[in-house]
């Protein structure tokens, strides 16, 4: 009697507590990523940051916290790196600005936030959060989001907090290729970018991401970006589109996508993600390779993405030559990985 | 032998030319639409503008040409119309501007293209057809996007073209409603919706919208709207988010939205429609009903939406009082509906 009502004790707690499983997976970008073009030290510097994003998020869903504050925290951690696409370091528009996109979802409520176009938030991210829990929306864009997030006393910074000479040569490198393009623009798509080599295609990617899994069994995303390099006409990627590149579903699983986004957004990706697994019975790994591997290269499109489902199951699946990528489970143990296996 | 040949001439006769079925389906937004509150002058000429929209689109299907033309047609028709929430008679933002969302899709190539917070291109559902076939991108905004449609060569208007006085006094009682609504946000959203009465919810929708079948086969979707009245922080909804208020695939369906765009976001409607038909066998009629009769209305959320097959059935399930929205096939039968059947 006295064990029955112990095993009873342990299991209602382990249902207080949710489950022993706690994840989280993040991505710093997809893209022709080579070990020949990568020197030990830039190496070196990458896996670092990654390890240091993923230790922000993993400390404060260890303690029992949430999911969302642990994407949020991962994400800030990229945004505030040069390395990656996203925050300081973002790439430039061909205006010769940074202009940032950003989102996050909850995947217990489904409760979304996004930012597009934002030039003074630090941490978009953030902004993108505030959006879901301090206003009655999911979308804001350009100026109009700026002005919600000063209200909501977000950290506001100017515009030259965002700038690495990095991202600024790479502009120059991008115009340069792009008056190539034009002229080259009778030609198709597939002409023009194999003419102009992996650089042109390169410059389209770059891209932050989340996914947790709590001790409460919840789910999140999040996706932060700089976009592309030599963007016009503000022009939206996926990473801000809930369903193109961030979609969370505690029903099925986590995603943030890094890629070509508009390819993304024609295919609403994460979404798919989430409905193969739940209207097909597909594990996360199967939904997650039917897009990157299938149904993004038919298409014509490339990248890769991170999924997480609520059993702890892991997809990190890329159709690049590299993605920036790291994964912790909840006994420690952890892995920081750039190229393919 | 002979009958075979002819059988077999026939069937690829039948192939060439696709198929004998083309429809039109287009609405004109949902919402609280009473049949106390419409004026039989007013419901007279909403069901003209219906109809007229719907001509327009049939004239070029019913000739062979595409359903992208179709679509683009029927709404262009409703945004030149004042009585409907997209283009000329779009409602408000709270600075008092009207800011214009659309978006297009070809479900053969599964292209797309959406603008958001346009503010001077006069029929922004061509604009987001310029950007899916003149662009390589996917969604632009604001300044960026309206820079893209001059050098398109599409026709820019003076803001002030948009202005009708009616919608302008819909902002003046939405700003009285909200400063009401900030007094009463302490209480959650559902008791502040129930103490503002229906006027509240209602200055959410009103979108319009097209989907359609050509005699090729090939289905395509559009939206437009003016979003919502009184709308800030340059907020965007769900009608240019692909995925969201705006899918077509030839697979499976294509389909239009128009509702509380937050909500429609947040459960990416319109593709959850075609992954339902896809990947778990519904029917169209069946996939649409989950989204607006259930998944909709269980997060909070409300309106309707208009899909159809490519085997000519349409769905144009709503769970508010009304929806504008009509139909037309091709043996020319069409109908005009406002009000619950």
């Amino acid at each position: 009697m006295r064990i029955i009502v112990i095993i009873c004790l342990l299991a209602m707690s382990g249902l207080a507590f949710g489950q022993d499983r706690y994840v989280l997976v993040i991505h710093g970008g997809a893209g022709t990523i080579l070990r020949t073009q990568l020197t030990p030290e830039k190496e070196k510097a990458y896996k670092e940051a990654l390890k240091a994003s993923l230790m922000a998020g993993y400390e404060i869903i260890k303690k029992g916290g949430s999911s969302l504050d642990a994407v949020e925290a991962a994400v800030r951690s990229m945004e505030d790196c040069p390395l990656f696409n996203a925050g300081k370091g973002a790439v430039f528009t061909a205006e010769g600005k940074n202009e940032l996109d950003a989102a996050i979802m909850n995947g217990r409520t489904l409760e979304a936030g996004a930012v597009a176009g934002v030039t003074v938030i630090r941490n978009p991210v953030t902004a993108a959060r505030a959006v879901m829990e301090k206003s009655k929306h999911v979308m804001l864009t350009g100026k109009g989001a700026e002005a919600f997030a000063r209200e909501a006393g977000l950290e506001i910074v100017d515009p030259s907090y965002f700038h690495t000479d990095d991202r600024w040569n790479g502009l120059q490198r991008a115009r340069k290729l792009d008056s190539t393009r034009q002229q080259l623009d009778h030609a198709d798509t597939a002409v023009t970018s194999a003419k102009l080599g992996a650089e042109h295609l390169d410059y389209k990617f770059g891209t932050v991401g989340a996914v947790a899994l709590d001790r409460q069994g919840n789910l999140a995303a999040a996706t932060s970006t700089g976009g592309m390099t030599n963007k016009k006409y503000g022009r939206v990627g996926d990473a801000p589109v809930i369903g193109a590149g961030t979609y969370a579903d505690n029903a099925t699983c986590a995603v943030s996508c890094t890629g070509w986004g508009e390819y993304f957004i024609r295919l609403t990706v994460a979404k798919t993600v989430c409905d193969l697994m739940e209207y097909k019975g597909m594990s996360v790994k199967d939904a997650a390779n039917e897009l990157i591997m299938k149904k993004v290269p038919v298409l014509g499109g490339d990248g890769g993405l991170i999924a997480l489902d609520r059993k702890g199951n892991i997809a990190m699946p890329f159709n690049t030559a590299g993605m920036y990528r790291a994964a912790i489970k909840e006994n420690g143990e952890w892995e920081v990985m750039i190229f393919k296996p």
